[in-house]
């Protein structure tokens, strides 16, 4: 089990590669929610998404005799091993589908990585993994279900804790954007020691709120779709072997935004934050602005900004300041 | 003539008002520009640019009995100057032209300023603010030539100095966005003490450069035009008889770039940094792209992120990531 030590072991080998990221707040945001809202800003993370603490916490906890690391991601995982590895003069290897957005693959490779792409009709993504691991004596880092990877996605709640504490913030639920679980678990993990007035709530698409339900119900439960929402960042069949026991003693109940509402919420994070949200990234906002049961004060992570521009750019057609 | 110690007493007044901006980089940034950037994110100050810190420095060193403020402005430091007057407690009137973006002057009347609007054709401004300043009892808070504005924008200087020996950055070029030359002004004092290995660049819109003209000739020039760049922030006539002399004494020259330069600036930031920005906010990181006679790590300001939405759509529209 991922414990406060853990995290604040990951907490110092992350010093000086990850960056703290701010506290964010807007007054006219806050106008428009009817409550305060305090946005961790981690579109601002380097790669572009919490994943890089994740993956530096994972890469740098390895023997360094280690031949090099592997990841199967479409996206921020694959960027954040890819930074990671790099940065640890090791070799990473990702496994993309072959119709994974050029930008990203293109920015996985720019990150030093090695790309092998693979067919998703015709082709088993996990096989090949195994096989490649085997072969070249590479280390599968995988999302979530991983101690260091948790640890890492951690240090995210000890800085909210710390920033939580020079705001003046003494109570708040802590929204947290939910795939498979790593980011909320490791950040209640840290809250429990570090702020324990504070509560994680997970937040999913409408439709894909396999945490919510697991959380319910105490055991993991799959969502019936694997697609049919933009926010792909955060599509994961179902929570994690280790995420969902931690969560389930610590996290309130789940929560749900709609696609239209992730919308708004980027467009809105545009015009009074100025920052980059994508779908995936954007729902612990959406929902911090449009639920009614939640308290006066809330923080929320916006834990990714590396979205398609015309998305953006219609999301800002569709939501004025 | 404004000191470190001003600067140093505005800090003071200043905390935990304004936001303490992270200076953000992005590997693949850097590949592009073939050298070292660092970019201290003002856009993510609160009222969206630096002026919130000249806005509450000016207003926190009034006479609390002060019956309220004046300010001329359509942008950036209306914004500023009425937050921290609303958060003074002090009235705002702030004289705007009646054809200014309607989302400006919606926002300058959200912070709860009074907005006096007069018709740039047929109406004079300053006979309209001196009218309002004296039958109410306003005090003028100019954008730049004030002591107490080039105080509170220079502690964006001290916070650059700080965060430049956190991260080891041990010399660099800080180019910053320049108008009247108030944050300029105020970030060279600041450095001249606290980081004297690092020397401020002005940067300017081509056509617009009555700074790096006035920093050679000794000066204050005129700029020929005062409009036709998009870079409505920062298209001041003329250098502020303050801030001259301060630059002149501790600037290098003055630089400046296209407005399609800065509009791939913005989308570039969009793109690797996750942040919104506006043409003249994006100016200096124009220079830190695409100048060529800069050394291989400057640090530059991203001064403001109040952009129209259909501006930076089309500037994504041209420059792919």
């Amino acid at each position: 089990m991922t414990t406060l030590a853990a995290i604040t072991a990951a907490a110092e080998r992350v010093r000086g590669a990850v960056r703290r990221t701010p506290l964010l707040n807007a007054p006219l945001l806050d106008r428009i929610a009817g409550r305060r809202i305090w946005v961790k800003a981690e579109c601002l993370q380097v790669t572009g998404s919490f994943k890089a603490r994740g993956g530096w916490s994972a890469v740098s906890s390895l023997p360094p005799d280690t031949p090099g690391v592997l990841a199967m991601s479409s996206g921020n995982h694959a960027q954040g091993v890819a930074w990671a590895a790099a940065a640890h003069g090791m070799e990473a290897v990702i496994v993309m589908p072959a119709d994974a957005p050029q930008v990203k693959i293109a920015n996985t490779r720019a990150y030093g990585a090695e790309v092998v792409l693979y067919d998703r009709a015709t082709e088993n993504r996990e096989a090949l993994a195994a096989r490649l691991s085997a072969e070249r004596g590479l280390v599968l880092i995988p999302p979530y279900d991983h101690p260091e990877v948790i640890a890492g996605q951690g240090t995210t709640g000890l800085e909210i804790a710390e920033q939580a504490a020079e705001t003046g913030i003494d109570a708040a639920d802590v929204l947290v954007c939910c795939g498979g679980g790593g980011l909320s678990a490791g950040i209640a993990v840290a809250l429990e020691a570090a702020a324990p007035t504070f509560r994680v709530r997970t937040v999913e698409p409408s439709g894909f709120d396999d945490m919510a339900r697991s959380l319910a119900s105490g055991t993991r439960m799959r969502n019936n779709a694997a697609t049919g929402s933009i926010c792909d960042a955060i599509l994961t069949p179902t929570p994690g072997q280790m995420t969902l026991p931690l969560l389930h003693d610590r996290a309130g109940p789940g929560l749900s935004v709609s696609d239209d509402e992730a919308l708004r919420a980027m467009a809105l994070a545009f015009h009074h934050l100025r920052v980059v949200a994508e779908p995936g990234g954007a729902v612990a906002l959406a929902a911090a602005l449009f639920r009614d049961d939640l308290p006066d004060q809330v923080i929320c992570t916006l834990s990714g900004g590396n979205v398609d521009p015309a998305l953006l750019t219609g999301a800002l057609a569709a939501t004025p300041a």
